[in-house]
């Protein structure tokens, strides 16, 4: 029992009293150095993403690589249709970054399923050493971390990242099969259907034109409490909260500083809940803060809260984020992907939903100083 | 199908038949350097194994530091008493270090269940910045490699890893719940109720006394067509002996310089298979070759092959090992835990069980060159 007492230590006690007031500090949130910052300027040197119908049929639609016409792709079943989607996405980056399968040093990836196995199904493909990362719907950043970490210490030039979802593999797993038909509530978000990689590689003359990874931060994981397997918003939220106070406090780049701040899935209502909790830290999110789960799918396409999964964040990135940072448009931005580290076992044991969140900050080569 | 058709290309043609020649080199074995080495000595300078009765009654029993009488640890669900297990490994690692909790920068760990309950649930309550690691039993040295690189690389001073496993969380949910009392066939292994911790430092005056990590290797993902849940020696050896492989070919080492070549949970049928498939690239292992999974439990424990799960080896590894690296008798070891990365869904539509090995060169303070 102490053990359970324990556990919820996170939750700050004046969270839900609409108090308006700077929350106090709650023990979470720890005063250590968390910063990790990339000296040998690690680039981001390829890119795909690969979506379903519904997804390119959003506002961000345009952007991405791939859009595929069948949820199955062909296959018998959905998940082998997301371990080739997550295949396409992964050799589609490495053609991008004008490399060959053979040049990818390390291979860090993770998805959604039980013992990640689009991930570890699709590597065996592949064929590359490889290291499978898990923080749900937050796995990009992790991986985008520990990629960025591998090339930066120089132990290895060219590390692959890469990252699923699927609607139909996911509320499967974690909700119900959909040929149960069930409800969905108001406040639950669409699972992306989707696959992202990128490429990082080691600084060099070549490289140079390419976006660069300066600095991550290893997320926190927090649980204020939610127990809701379908309002994912709100278990993440404080997560984000925690990284992106780590951020402003500690890389010494305010809000102004960055042309865009994204959060991965928190959707609409998660999204308000961190513009909330970061106002009462004192902290103002203007315009230049952005939630893909909330800017992927159009209102009239019926997904509630917005998107969510792995893929979710992961593409948006690695389209319409990453096609600004080549450009220029955008000089220096803050990506947070979020996660709910949720099992259905652990749910209908009585737990809590805890979120974690990591986060990249990735310059144009454009400038950003 | 062409996807389908693909995956099983690591599977040699001449692997069953019974051919005493060597090997022609498959495809998954590719000639790419794949060691990690590191240069600024990071250090294992706290440790801590929690095991179940079971497998304190076994050879290597009286190494671990402490043994739980009661698999359930007075908790309702095996689950929470996982969690339990793992949070003791993990403090005790950290009161063995000479550390408080607010010294740890970064908490890298891993366990067999879905979505990493036991792990990121322990976490939740640690609060110290988290990267979660998943593949299957091999995770411990998966932890090992990512934070022995976050402290050789300068990002981090002090890195906590970790893993667990339980028998009745891992039954229930590779297998079947035990209530269903069903019979287990002879080539099965029994999956180690057990949890351990390493804390990984940044080398200086302090730490010169300690053991350090001196190479890693990720391991390839590597399938020979097994589909039998309950035969994983079978499915990880070939894994383990390709990371055996790259050691021997691109350390500089020979199979004579290490006073222990450990693999993490083969057990007999595994480690023999992986005796079998060296000598055939004519590597023979010889009385410094043994197999966590093969020396955790007695003969007369009815555990078949012998033990598996995330905790044989690294509880293995935490206790026996460590102890005769610190005091000196071990003067320098490998270790390739080893992981079947299975999930139950992928078996039920037909897949077959790919294996990974991580592996980690451990030298002892005393010496090593």
């Amino acid at each position: 029992m102490a053990l359970f007492k324990n556990i919820k230590r996170n939750k700050p006690e004046s969270f839900s009293d609409g108090n308006r007031d700077v929350l106090p500090s709650p023990t979470g949130f720890s005063p250590r150095q968390r910063i990790m910052r990339f000296y040998n300027t690690p680039r981001i040197i390829g890119r795909m993403s690969v979506v379903g119908k519904k997804e390119a049929k959003g506002p961000v639609g345009k952007y991405f690589s791939k859009c595929e016409a069948d949820d199955k792709l062909g296959e018998k079943t959905f998940e082998r249709a997301e371990i080739r989607m997550f295949d396409t996405a992964v050799r589609g980056a490495v053609r991008d970054a004008k490399l060959e399968v053979d040049d990818i040093d390390l291979f860090v990836s993770g998805d959604l399923l039980n013992q990640m196995t689009t991930s570890n199904y699709a590597a065996r493909d592949i064929g590359v050493p490889h290291i499978g990362v898990y923080s749900a719907c937050s796995t990009m950043t992790e991986s985008l971390t520990v990629a960025a970490a591998m090339v930066d210490g120089g132990y290895f030039s060219n590390v692959l990242c890469a990252v699923s979802s699927h609607f139909a593999t996911a509320e499967r797993q974690f909700r119900y099969p959909l040929e149960y038909g069930c409800q969905r509530p108001p406040y639950a978000q669409w699972t992306v259907t989707g696959a992202a990689a990128s490429v990082i590689a080691r600084n060099c003359k070549e490289t140079e034109r390419f976006p660069k990874i300066v600095m991550a931060i290893p997320g926190i994981i927090t649980d204020f409490g939610t127990n809701d397997l379908n309002n994912m918003g709100a278990a993440m939220a404080p997560a984000a909260m925690d990284t992106m106070f780590t951020l402003f406090t500690q890389s010494g780049y305010g809000v102004d500083d960055f042309d865009m701040i994204v959060t991965g899935d928190l959707g609409k209502l998660g999204s308000d809940i961190l513009r909330d909790l970061m106002r009462r830290r004192g902290i103002r999110l203007g315009q230049n803060y952005i939630d893909c789960g909330n800017m992927i799918y159009n209102v009239d396409q019926k997904c509630y809260q917005g998107g969510s999964g792995c893929a979710c964040s992961a593409t948006v990135f690695n389209s319409y984020i990453m096609e600004k940072l080549i450009n220029g448009e955008f000089k220096r931005i803050a990506y947070l992907a979020t996660g709910a580290l949720m099992s259905t076992q652990s749910c209908y044991q009585g737990e809590t939903i805890p979120g974690i969140s990591h986060a990249v900050i990735v310059e144009s080569p454009f400038g950003g100083e």
